[in-house]
This record gives structure tokens, C-alpha cells and sequence, in this order.
């Protein structure tokens, strides 16, 4: 390279030592837990595909605000149609690929899972009418519980918590159909684009509004109510993890918070453990709470100040 | 085909009973709220559009680092100007969608609305110069009050402060020109980036700074001076929303904070309420503040210790 | 055309007064500081190439999760191999940019330059398996330090904490090797993706695992040991920034905590400044602490609760 | 760049002199026709959108082969109606601009052009399904006529002919509506794909069959009757282009040929003017062909050897 | 739509009267030809997923010219094989959708199909070095045999004939392994790009050159030697087309000529049926030719002239 | 495979022996003509960025019908520059890569490729007004000599011959320049966009037409003087190509016709050889024509008919 300066054209400028590291890499890969599983490939579901996927189910659930806003009476239909099938279609494919790391999908042969995909599928399909109902409930609260919306269609374009709990009510679904994978995926994608991360796990009522939403956490086995209200990292988390003897991590156990109906929870709220925050209680910002307040308590941080 | 089933090639395999569920998300379309707005279809403003629109503004502000970076001095002009141009078309026709919720546009025609979109457009563009300005002295506030950070051109490319503080300088623009849904939506594209959730109706001061950000929310009527500092999940937020006698939230009236010159807040901290903030404060992380403090203040977090 | 108004065909119509605007924004640049650096055009990194090339790398160590997931054993190292050298092309030239922010560029002609750029590719690319083998360690560690976790696979496609990680130990090594702009937009990369904001420079050792992660903040000179645990809205910062006699910030000196091994700290804890936290501590959430605590020790926040 | 090697990175290094080729260039388009028509942008239709609808207007007719193969008895026709009106919004468009150029568009305000506009695209919306009636009567021509063709979804999916027919079918009747230009657009659309340039104002009755068909020319005024087979390089044109007094091309007379049903013409045949080929003749290859021949003619070559 | 003009705003702007035109297409499809295949869907071939393999696997073949520019001597290899791969699994696929047009699909079930399909895609992968010998033998002919040519790359890069003769190679290969649909997608691909149009069935020896090409047509049963070259229209094709005694065409019985070893046939020469063109001979510009003539002949056409 | 039918996930399932493959490929790579010239890699110009050069040109000099249709007075200046710009920068890089194939680049240094490839960009810019007053007489050409053409813009919309018109003038000039192989390959593109082949050597006088075009051919030393016009499948070829004593072709030397002012030469003509045909001459379809013409010639085809 010394006298004929050049861009990456003299031979070997671009010698990166591909084999060594190629065959290091592989050796890596051999020597830790590997996706193949007795032998077969599991494909992976792709997170490109289920971003598609929840792009193709809001846009058949809200049309003109997510699909396309020249839809007319004639029209509409047609596209819902369309974009459901074809969204299915894909969703099939990732459902089936789901499968692989939930069932004991050794014993069954490829066609038995897709079987069972399509029916997940189906069933899927069939929930987005009452799914549709519940975030319809959703936007109310939103439009009633923050003094800057100005319309139904603003907070549908605009508000993270919207965008946050449209993901976790497909997510939900998804997870009680047995499609847990695909679930947490949607689920991390709403947390990407929202900062918002609720486990698809969680059982969550109608009428449920999160503002600004950043930071907020609800773990896998919380309960909410109906007509909830959470605000900006706001967590709703487990105390600590119970173990078995061998000292492994149990898993599945009810260990996150109850929050019953009409319960408001303000900014950076930890709310922590299997505990229960009564109906209509208010629990007020930057709060840590580790034990269960009755109905209608009201429980805010000290405040120091040396001015 | 017939024992062994398959991939899809099934007639019916793929069947969803798209028919019931086409007609029913119809039958929730009709009975919720529609934006059918006295019988007109009223477009959507697009977010991939202000996307667009955003990345263009963004290029024709920092033409090397937004835009493309082998710009010479007798390039550079065009490519502004270009940029410009494409933006602001896109821009004007975003403008008019918006003001379809708005204005009482169902008095006025089409060709009324098109005429003031483009005269808002007119007046935003105009305002780009006065906007870079100020960009400019958040620039150097940033340069100045983050030890990490090594150049300008840096701060432009990695600190998602600023990304936020450009999104809302543009934003607040187009919200005193009465394009609010725009503006919202802008602001909701830097949160979805960057984790700051700005209002578009805050009014904040030049040399403004965020480092880190994710978390930080700043409501609709807060007011910052000149040179104030935040930091990750500081909310400038309300305190309680009051409502009319039929129990309707009041929108629009003043109930975040005023935060004067030279402020400094650390991370975490939570300020409610219409209360002011003194010029030359310092509030600590996590702290929750109600009230107003004079100038010179300096607040922080009691802390219990059980080691 | 007259008495009929229309939609932007009026000559005049889309008129924004560009010549003004272009020359109040060419004036507005060169008033300000000018990317321009002693007469050369510095080309800037592009965000948009780092974005490619932490994807091309991912696929390359972990082919079947982030690359292909029909990947055979025939065929895998074909396409880590394949990868692996157009994503290195790609990074070498950014390298190279990268390099006219840090080096005295001016001195070194072009040529100089590239051949520096390959060279840090090459030690970086040579650097790969041991990463690798440090992800691994973090991947054990997520999978052991969360109940809900059901496979190694279901990490690595939907936990945020794993992306910023991986983000983190490639920037870091980048950093390290002497590219540290480009080290900066890779972890400014898993910011926006995750809200978890790891400064390049820290020094965080193996088996490290962020939970939920939204709105973590880990400072340029942290330490960080083996084992740790962090969970979402934990910042490691700094407490105050020393200054010169000239009232310049100090940059580059250690300011940060040091975490020792086996420390766990919960949600929304803020320790600040180069105290150190001793091993297999654990810091209770929303704490907010600026002191040294010793090994084992157990801190965490006072509670006022009026109900 | 003398001593210091470098690639475009020194200031000037890509200066073009890019202000004098703007100025010439834009004195070029000054002197010479200029788009402007009275003062007014006329909006050139879009060859890319004319594409776009092409490819929509096949999917709809043929939705299996065109559109996606995986449609169901019950997703079909959602698909064909949403890929219609996609289609038809976008064709109204151009129709929209393409009347600039043949109305007397000054005259007439904005709105009534789009008016104009969607009646067109209604009508021809609802001759699609005569349009496929035809279109299949062309298949079963080409399936019957070609003894290398296995099946009617080889010709759909690998016959230039069938693309230049169903191309030819569609634009004549935009042609027939009032829109020449699209329809000129459309032909030369299937020109550019397959070397067969037929003329939107040609008249060309059922089951008519190209087969190869590269350098096919049918002129504006042609007639063709039912079930005729051309080959490829057959010319259908014009002998002369009578002018009027003063000189000018005499635009739109008939002067090309009338083909009578059941002809064949061989490749490379040259037929010129208005003449009449009577029914079921056949014109061998390579003739040049300037007179009218009867019903049941076999015209063919000279031929000079000399082996 | 009345007395405020508007675009496409007012409901039912654009009502296409869709479900009419949908009844209608539908029943057309119901009426004609359909590729529902005894109750079954029958995927179609994809044409871009044809040009995408034929894009894959020209750049496995001359990974510089048609791959990337850049690849080194550790870089090419990974690059061939990853190319490969993936193309390979694309094409596999599209071979099990074109062997739906030729076995006796119904019979065996779908696992069949694919493995006899990725038994077809192995041969053909096998077969690949030795079609690359074939290609170099056509390069080093069209080197040789146009005076224009200044490098083998230059053939490559920019002569249709090279083109044609690409697609042809791959596409007679697949035809003799029994996927002739994809055989003929292929093929018409070549023909879009270049009006070369050379059935795959054909069989051609190597050191085959065509220069210019547009128009040339070589039948299904043609045969042709080594050496051989051709201008553009020249055309091997069929005289007549038997029928049996019903009157249908008979497929797939030789019908198109044989031409010798180093013959050369100028620019729109038509040769028809089953006759054979003599080692060495030349073929004149325009000539239409149906019977053999015997090695070393020359045939030219006649010419009259009127000045 | 055996008894569970599965698609393509079986280990092994889609192994294709790709290390045999890739070895002999690169076997037959060893043994044929390398581009590695003299130990570097000579990076291809790129076909893609030929044609996106193309386009960008087209558009800079026909601004409202091939770059946007909306361009107003104060835009348009903007549009052009900028769109030049970044064109040229694109072409400077192939310019470069075309050197490596026509200079003794091995001799001079990168840097001496890189200025010599910015100087001949350079005055290939400076040349763009002189070509586009060129392309304006072959549109006034094109609008009088073709009945059938309603307006200028048609022509630049649907005229193929306008289009390759437009590439071969743009072609031509860096044939001129010294850059040949890129000459070339934007040669091709206009022949594969309209089946038209004009060599950029051929030097064509101004106000040239060439009406449908297909199957065109112009060949390297061609002169053709002004208001020449062509139509479809032309052929201005060479009769026979000379070798020097050892066999070896002669490159170019001047072979092919001359063709003087206003010359009409009718679909199909063959004209071979260095004749002259002089002015204002009319040549008929299909005429196979060998020798020089004298001015106000007419030549035609003879014709045998047996009805």
C-alpha cells in the first residue's frame, strides 16, 4: 500500500482472514447451545414478518387511520378482506414456526403443525371482532383521561399507549391460543416503538389507558382491572423469584401485582409483588410499594428539601 | 393428499371464514365512532409521510449530516433547495389532511383548505432560518454540558436529545401555525426514537439540553427558559386535571410547569403542577416537587440506608 | 382557473420563496460552525451503514437467529463467511471516516487513512469469536435470571436487553480499537431500538443481563464486573463534572460507578459518581444513591404511604 | 491533488461548474417548446404509475396467474375488489392528467377535469369483464395455435403475445373513452417488454394470436378481423402520409391495412397501406406487400440461390 | 360532488359500482378456463422469483461481473457458495410448483413433490460447472467473432446475445431435467431483455455467438452445431404444423431446422421447417429459406432497383 | 424424508454438495480468462448505476417529463443542479472503473484514474446543453414525421426511437471522451428498453427519427447526416469484416454506410457495407442493399405473388 495509494483495489487489501475467523465462529457456535434440536432445523420466527403481521391486523381493524385513507363505503370491505387474508396467510407460517419451541413438536409430523396453525390461526381470526370491541373501550378512556386529546382519530395516530395495547391485546390472544413466541415478539415490537413493555401474559380489562408510557413495565401475571389508568414508568413487577431446591427459578407462578378497577398509577410507580391495589385507589409518582392497599387508598412518596 | 395432509394446497385449508368476520368488524366500524365526518371521508394525515417530511426538513437544515455528505460549496445550494421544495409539496398536503380536524372545515371547500395549507406551508418555510438558529445554540448547549461528548458533529449524528429537540423545534412551528395534528404527530415520531416525549405546545427557550432522555415527558403548557438541562425521565407534568361542572376535563389551560433560566434536572425527578422553578435551580434525581422554588434552589431525594 | 380555485396548479402555486430561505440557510451554516475542516470536506459516518453493518454482524454470530433460518451445515459458514466480508467492506469505510473525527487527519494523507481503517477492521473482525463467546455468557445469564424465559431462542429474538448488549460489546471493541464516533452511533443504535443507553466506553464484564431494560443509562467510565443484573430505568451516572480553572468540563476522567460482581439493582435506582458498589449487593428500586456501599450490602428506599 | 492522493475529498474536487450547465440548461428549455401550456403546470401522466396500473388491472383479471397463486374460493374476490380499487384510484389520476393534453382543459375548471376523469375510469371499469371475455378468446387462439404451448397458464405466464394483447386490450379502450395518451403510454409499456408495438387506436376483433412477436408493428387506423395469427416482424403499416396544402402530415386518416378474419401472416412480412388481406389468406415471410389480395390469397417470397 | 369542487373527497367520488365488475369478473373466471386442477390450488411459477434465480445464479457463475466488483481471493468462494444456497432454495421451490404442470400430480402427494423437486434442483446444481465451460466457449466466440469487441468483460457486461445464451443454457438444462415451464419463464425473460427468443427444448452446441439479436426466434426442435453464428432476426422456425387426424395440433414432433457446425446466417434470414444447413455455409441478409442446402453453400437474396 | 413428508426441514434436506460445486467453479474461474489484471481486482462498471445515471440525465434535461411533473419557475433550477450533482458524482466512480478497461492503467496510480475520471465527467457535464439542443431537433423531427404524434410530450413519454435516440446521444459523447465500456453499456440499456442498437462509435447528424424501432441496428463507423429517418428493424451493418495475416479480425476500421441528409430508409432494409446512399434517397422495406446509391435514389424490394 506504501507508494501506489488506493482504495481497497491492490489483492489482499480486503484479506480479512475470513477462514480463521469463519472457522472459529463455527467452533463457537458448536460448543454452545445450539438451535438444532434433535437433529432437524427449528426455524426461527421472523420478527420482520410479525412486524408485518400487526401492520396487516391494524390496518383490518382500523382502516382509514391504518390501512388507507381513501376508503369508501364500496371499498372498504374489500380491503379488510384482502388485507386479513393475506395477513393470515403469514400468520399461519409464523404460528406453525411458533410451535416448534412449545410443543412437542418432535412427535408430531410437519403436517400435524401446520394443522394446528391454521386452527390457532382461525381461531385467532375469528377473536378480532371482540378484540376490535375492547380497544374500542381503550380509545374512549384515552379520549376522557388526557386534557390534550383532541380527537378519537389523533389518539390513533399519535399515542404510544394506544400503539402499546393494540400490540398487547393481539399479543394476549396469541398467547392464550398457545402461540406464547409470537406473543413476546409482538410484545417486544410494541416495546421498541413505545417503550411501553407488557408482558402478553397479563390479563388486562377494558378501558385501559396508559399516558406518555415510556418505561412503563407489567409483568407476566399481573391483573388489571377495568378503567385503569398508568403513567410513564410506571412498573408493575415482581418482588423476588421464588426458587426450587435445586435452586432454579420457578417459572409461571403468580408473582406480579392485582390492580383492580378505576386504579390511577402516576409516573415511575414501582409497584412490586403478588400484592393487590384496591378499586379506585391513586398511587402517586415515583411511589415504591411492596404490600397490598385497600380500596380507595391514596399513597405518595416523601418529599425532602433543603432550599 | 388424501391421509397425509400438507402445506396450504388444501381447498379450504385456508379458509378463516373471512365472510363473518369481514361483516363483523363492518357491524363495529358502524356502531363506534367513525370518521365518516358528516358524510365525508376525512383523509388521514400519513406518518410515513411526516416521516418523510421530517428527514427532509432535518436534511435541509444540517445539509452534510442529514442530507448527504460529500456536498461541495457549489452543491450545496441545490441540494437545499431541492430538498426543500419535495419536502414542502409533501408537507403542504399533510398540512391540509390536518386541518380537516381543525378548522370548521365541513364550511369551507376543498380548494379554501388548499389555499390555507399552503399559506401555513409558506409561513413554515419562511420560519426554517429562525429554527436553525436555535437548533444551533442547543448544539452548543449540548457540547458544553455533556463531558462525553466530543464534537458537534457528533452530537448531530449519536445524542437523541437532540434528534428530540429538532423534531420538537419543527413541531412547535407547525402547532402555532395551527397545524396541532402534525405537530403532535411529529412529536410522537421523536418519542418513538428517542424515548422523549415533548409536547408540541411546550414553549422552551434556546440552548436546551437532554442527555440520555429515554423517559423524559414535558406536557402541553410547560414553559423552559434559556439554558436549562434535563436529564433521562425527568416528567414535567400536571398535577391534577380539573374538570367542568359536568365532570368533562377542561382542555387546554395552563397546569404544567415554568421552568426558568439556567435550571438543571436531574434524572428521574417528577415536577407536577403550574408551579415555577427557579432561574438557577438544581433539582436532584428522583425527586418528586409540587411546588414552586425560587431561584437559586437546590432540591433533592431523602434516602434510607439498611446496610 | 380563475374563479375556481384548485390543488397546486396555479403557477405560483407551490411558490415557498426558496431563493430567500436557501440563502438565509447558507448564512445560518456558515455563521456557525462548518463541518468544513481546514478546507476538506470531512465525510460524516452514515447511521443508516452502522445500521447495516451491527445487522450484518449479528447474522454473522448468530447466523440462524439474525442471519437465515434455513441455514444447513453445509451451507453456514458460506454465509457467515459471505456476510461477514461485505459487512467488514462496509465497516472499514466507515472506520475510515470515523477516523477523520479522531486522528490528526489532516496530517496523514487518504491513503494513510484507508490503510489505518483496515487495519482496525482486521483486529476487529479477529476480535469477533471472543465476543461471541462473551454473548454467550450473557445469553446464560438472561436465561437463568428470568423466570419467564422459556428458551435461549426466545432471548435472543424479543429481549431488549440482549440487543443493547450485543450493540454494546461491538461498540465497545470498536471503541477500544480507536473508532470512537463510530462506537457512539452503534450504542446511540440500541438506544432507539430498546431505550438502554451503555456509553461505549464502559467496562462491563461476562454474564450481564438487563432486564426490561427501557430507560437504563450507563456511563463512559463505568465498571462494571461478572454477573450483574440490571433492570429498567437504572442509571450509573455521573455526580457533578469537574471543570478546569477555565470553567471547561474536564473530559474523559473517571466519574462513574464501579459495580462489582454478582450485583443485582432494581428498577429506577440512580447511583451516581466513582463510588463502588461491593460485590453481590443488591440495590432496591427508585433509590437514589451517591456513596460506597461494601459488599453484600442491601439498600433501599424510604416509603411514606397515608392512607 | 497534485502530491496528496484522495478520492473527491478535496473542496473542488467534484465541482462541475454546475451554476453555468443550470443556466444553459434552462436556457435551452426557454427557446425551445416548453411544457408550461397558457401560464399552467400540465402534469405529465406517469409512466411508472401507468405500469403500476397495468399490473394491478392483470391481477384483477386474472388473479391466480397475475396476482398471488394462493387465493381461496373464499379470499378471491376480496382480493380482486381491493386490487381493483387501488387500480382504479390511481388510473382516475392519470386519466385526470392525461386530459390536459387532449380536452380543452383551459376552458374548463379543475374539478370538472376530475369529474371528467372518473367518469372515464368508471366506464372503463365496467368493460373489464368484456375485456377478459376477449382475453380469453385470445388464449384459447394462442393455445390452438402454437403446438409448443402445454397449457393456458404457460401462455398467461410466458407468452410476449399475451402480454401485448392484454396490454392492447386495455389501452384501446382507454382510447375508445378519450384517453390516447395512456393509452400510448400503456403501448408502449407492452413495447418495452416485448418488442410488439401495437397502435391503442388499432381495431383488433377476438381470438388473435402473435406468436414470438418480436418487431411486430400495427399501425393506428389498422383493422383486424377474428382469428387472425401473426408472426414475429410482421409489419401492419402505412405506405405514404398525404399532407395537406400546406405541407403538413394529414393526422388520422385511415392508411393501414384491413386484415379479414382467419389470415396468417408469416414473419417478417411487410404489409403497407389501406389495402384489404381477404379472408383466410395466408402472406409468407419476409413479403412486402402493398396491394389488396382476396379472399383465400397465398402470397409468398422470390427466392435467389446460388450454391 | 355538486357545487364545491373537490378531489375525490365527496363520498361516493370513487364508487366503481365494485361489486358489480367483482360479480361479473368472477363469473368469467367461472366460465373459461380455470387453474383450480381438480379441486386443488396449483401455485403458479413465479416470474420474479425466476428472474431473482437466474440473477443468483449468473452471479455464482461469473461472480465479478455479475456478483459484486470487489471480491477478493478469501472472499469469493463464500461468496459463490452463500449465492448459491440461497438461490438454489428458491429455485427448488419453484420446481415443485412447475412439476404441478407436468407429473401426474395428483397422484403422488405433496412430500413426493418436493423431494423430487430438490432431486431436480441437485442435478441441475451439479450440472452447473459444466454449463460455465459452455459460456466461456460462447464468450471466446463472440471475442472472436465481432470486430467491436475490446474485452471478454465487455461481452459480458453489455451483449444481449451473451444474454440470451445465459438464460438459454440454464433454461435447456432445467428442460431436460423435466421442469420445462420454469424452462420457458426463463427463456421468455431473455427474450423481454434482449428480443432474443430461443426456445429451451433447442439444442446448441457450444461456441455459440449472436450478435445484435433483436428478433431472433430458434424453435423447440432446432438443432444447431458448434460455432455457429447468428445476426439479429434471424429466425429457425416451423413450416407448417401438422395436425392429427382430428385436427389437432400435434406437440413436440421435429419441425425446425438443423444447422451444421461453423455456419453463419445474417440479419433476417428466415429458415423453416426440418431442413439442414450444411457444415460452413453462409446465409445472406433478408433470405427466406425451406429446403437444405449442403455444407459450404452460400445463400443470398435478390435484389431489384429503380433509381 | 421416508415416512413423514415435511418441507425442506429434515437435516440435510436441502444439501446440494455446494463444496463440490463452489470448488469446480472455481476450478473453471482458474482456467479461463480472470479479470484480475496483473494481480488487481478491476472492479466492472455496474449496469444499475449506468441506468440510474440515465435517468438522472434524462431528468436534468427534461426536468418536467422524466424528473417530476409538479417543477415550477422556482424550483426547477434547484431540481436540475441538484439532480446533476448527484448524477455526476455517480458517473465520475464508473468513469474511473471504465479507465481500468482502456488505459494502461496499471502504469499511472488511482489517483491519476480518479482526476482523469473527474475531467471527463467534467466535460461531459459541459456538453449537456449542446446535447439537448441536439434532442430537440430529433423531437421536432420525431413531431413531423410521424402522423400518429399528438404532442411533444407524447414523444419524450411513449417514442421508443426518442428514447434511444436520448441514450445514444448521451453515449456517444463519452465515446468521445474516452470512455467507451460506459458508452456501451448505456448503449445496451436503450436496446433492451426498445429493442434499438446503436453503437455509440456511429456518428448521426442532427433532427434523426427512428419510428418504431424494434430491431434496429447501427453499427460502429455509421455516418448518418441530418433529417435522417429509420423505422423498425433497419440494419446499418458491415458486409464483411477484414482479419489481418494472422486471422485476426481488424478492429475498427470504417465498414459500415454512409447515410447523407434526408434519407428515408423503410422497415426491414438491410444496408451492409461502407456505401454511400446519397442525399434525400428513399430506401424501401425489406431491400437487402449492398452498394452506394446516388442521391434521390429509390430503392425497393421486388416481389413475387402467386393468388
Amino acid at each position: 500500500m506504501s507508494s501506489q495509494p488506493s482504495r481497497y483495489t491492490d489483492p489482499g487489501a480486503t484479506d480479512w482472514r475470513l477462514h480463521d475467523i469463519v472457522a472459529a465462529l463455527r467452533q463457537s457456535r458448536e460448543t454452545t447451545h445450539n438451535v438444532r434440536h434433535k437433529g432437524r432445523i427449528r426455524e426461527m420466527p421472523s420478527r420482520d414478518a410479525l412486524a408485518g403481521i400487526v401492520k396487516g391486523l391494524q390496518a383490518a381493524l382500523f382502516p382509514t387511520h391504518y390501512g388507507r385513507p381513501d376508503l369508501s363505503d364500496e371499498s372498504i370491505d374489500y380491503f379488510v378482506g384482502d388485507t386479513l387474508n393475506s395477513t393470515l396467510i403469514v400468520l399461519a407460517e409464523q404460528v406453525r414456526r411458533g410451535l416448534l419451541f412449545v410443543s412437542d413438536a418432535d412427535a408430531s409430523g410437519d403436517a400435524d403443525l401446520s394443522a394446528q396453525a391454521i386452527q390457532i390461526t382461525r381461531h385467532f381470526a375469528a377473536s378480532l371482532p371482540a378484540i376490535r370491541a375492547l380497544l374500542v373501550s381503550d380509545l374512549q378512556a384515552a379520549y376522557q383521561g388526557d386534557p390534550a386529546a383532541t380527537s378519537v382519530s389523533e389518539i390513533l395516530l399519535c399515542y404510544p399507549g394506544m400503539t402499546a395495547i393494540i400490540h398487547y391485546r393481539l399479543a394476549h390472544k396469541l398467547y392464550e391460543l398457545g402461540a406464547p413466541v409470537l406473543a413476546r415478539l409482538i410484545s417486544d415490537l410494541a416495546h421498541e416503538a413505545t417503550g411501553i413493555d407488557i408482558h402478553p401474559g397479563a390479563a388486562i380489562g377494558p378501558a385501559f389507558f396508559i399516558d406518555h408510557g415510556t418505561g412503563v413495565v407489567i409483568g407476566e401475571t399481573t391483573v388489571i382491572g377495568e378503567g385503569v389508568r398508568l403513567y410513564q414508568a410506571v412498573t408493575l413487577g415482581a418482588k423476588r423469584f421464588p426458587t426450587d431446591e435445586s435452586g432454579q427459578l420457578l417459572k409461571g407462578h403468580a408473582r406480579h401485582p392485582i390492580v383492580e378497577d378505576d386504579v390511577v398509577i402516576y409516573a415511575g410507580a414501582t409497584v412490586l409483588g403478588r400484592i393487590t391495589i384496591g378499586k379506585g385507589s391513586t398511587i402517586g409518582g415515583n411511589v415504591w410499594l411492596t404490600h397490598s392497599v385497600p380500596p380507595g387508598s391514596n399513597v405518595s412518596q416523601a418529599l425532602n428539601r433543603n432550599d
